[in-house]
């Protein structure tokens, strides 16, 4: 038995407050999703404008950052047309996102969960989920 | 009616030991699925540190191994975008893997199941499935 | 944040152990299944002569057993027909097993994970995946 | 590694001639399928006025019965309302067939394929892919 870290509902309703604030701030409402370190959803948020089909996609961008713990965009060459793990984005019933927006969340080098983001462009989704990340890792405690 | 041959338990614990130590050696904590004949799951071992995304994805490339009696890394091209026969990957609901990692199980000739590795590269898994089977035929009486 | 136990790859292998002892003991060759608490694989065997179906049971009853933190054999009664919650095992794609079979493991309280047992009636594949577990809690320091 | 029997296409078609024959000989069309000992499809036959919903069923019914090494019927009563393995129905994405028509293939002890019949009651099923069963056996050499 080892003991590991593991995040609470405050935990993650302090990343869903930042990930609210700069979606607002750059004007694209989104779907956004918090999982687990076992890729099993915490919190979810669908801001007034944010697409339907991206209440799926973004809970399937923080599974798949959650469970593979990489960023969904590295996956964006490797497993793209062309790159040498092309094919993997139809596995788990085509949850295994390629598309950047779903960021894992490290605390002290230990992935503890992820969070998706949807409805805007690749790197839009992407820069709310890592601010979202950046904010809640900042008011840590230096010596967790 | 004939007869062919069929993997025991023993044999895949032989296999799996030598998927682990090969992983091991590589430094790259694996998920190592082993199937029969059939695709169906006789072992399986998520190693501390692997991705809870490849169990699925080893389950799925073994299985793919099986079933088409060839390595996954071969559909990489014939199956990938612009080959003929893509379209592929998306089969059996999307279990169908060409993304290297997935190797056959071949004794005199005949396909008696498969392994399959993630979490690394494909070349990685590649390497470990490989390399596993490997020690199992090595080990096997000249004249069976 | 709070910290939580977790199992590793050795504490699953001593479960595993000794749930195929069990297994043997009784004459009835099983699937058995081991999931960390999040539900998801982390060891799995195929005895020679279990059943082929029983791989996705055995599965399905430790990811219902971690996800809801009981037994599935409670589930029998309340959710079989004229239950209380009867309809709750077409969930998950008819993945919540309401058959005996699948144990959580608890340690100091907490479920780490879960045993999934299946080949034999339910009254046996409980008692293997009761057993197993029993003895991988027996062999815990007392103070951990 | 062992050796196991293992039916032919040849062996196939007898049991399928044979089912044909007693399905018009009942004067119920129906839809007929053959299974390996892994479940997967070797033979099928919808004949003229069968089901196309009993299609699937038809397959079902011979995976359930290949992979269980049990008559499909069996399951009709312990894995029905009220029985102590209520709940299987739903496993295998709801392919779990639990109602009469599905047999297993018997050579010598062991289960090499099975029969899964549907379009008519469960009795009628369960009495075409019996009587298709026993033609072969009958036909067998006694020392094989």
């Amino acid at each position: 038995m080892i003991t590991v870290p593991k995040l609470t509902i405050e935990d993650a309703r302090i990343i869903m407050d930042a990930a609210v604030r700069k979606s607002r701030e750059i004007a694209v409402p989104m779907d956004i999703a918090i999982v687990d370190e076992g890729g099993h959803l915490l919190l979810f948020q669908r801001l007034d404008g944010a697409k339907i089909t991206s209440i799926q996609i973004s809970i399937d961008k923080a599974f798949t950052a959650a469970g593979t713990r990489r960023p969904t965009h590295e996956y964006s060459k490797t497993a793209g047309p062309g790159g040498p793990a092309f094919g993997l984005h139809t596995s788990h019933q085509g949850r295994f996102s390629i598309v950047g927006g779903g960021v894992p969340i490290v605390v002290n080098g230990a992935v503890v969960g992820a969070v998706g983001c949807s409805s805007g462009t690749a790197e839009q989704d992407r820069e709310v989920a890592e601010t979202a990340i950046q904010v809640f890792t900042n008011q840590l405690p230096k010596n967790l």
